[in-house]
């Protein structure tokens, strides 16, 4: 089961997220980052990638695009909150923009 | 060259659209509609099936995707305003999404 993240967990879990350029969102319990690419199509190939992460770990961002710019916020549904699974989709988003 | 298109235009162009769900956006000259779909692979293939229509034709959509919703927003940047590329991107949504 997903299990929203302790208080514990959460400091190890998130710092790297943080170093990485994401931060809390004010008022969820969620994090958020700004993905920024060459044009459009590097954007939306991005998206395409995670995408495909997303529909196989039946775990989907809150996104959005404009031309370059992809703004992502991930929580947990479910568990109303932040859960490992974030952090999982959060790490695999940056592995495929690196 | 793409302009801006003119009160007469907008009139002919624009009504088909309302009747399609689409709605002009407040203080702005933009067109939006929100699409709903089955499920994430289904609103996430429509996406990735108009990516390839806006690039094509060099013009991109304002969009942000949860799960199985779509919001789009048409404008066209270069004119400030609605052009005849948001009226021929718009129809291509919808035929798609048809």
């Amino acid at each position: 089961m997903t299990e929203k993240l302790s208080e514990e967990t959460r400091k190890t879990l998130l710092q790297p997220l943080y170093d990485m350029g994401w931060s809390m969102v004010d008022d969820r319990d969620a994090i958020a980052k700004t993905f920024k690419f060459a044009d459009f199509a590097d954007a939306f190939g991005w998206m395409t990638r995670a995408a495909i992460w997303a529909e196989k770990w039946g775990h989907h961002p809150e996104w959005d695009n404009t031309y370059n710019t992809v703004n992502v916020v991930l929580t947990t549904h479910d568990v109303d909150g932040l859960s490992a699974l974030d952090v999982k989709l959060a790490r695999k988003m940056d592995g495929l923009a690196g």
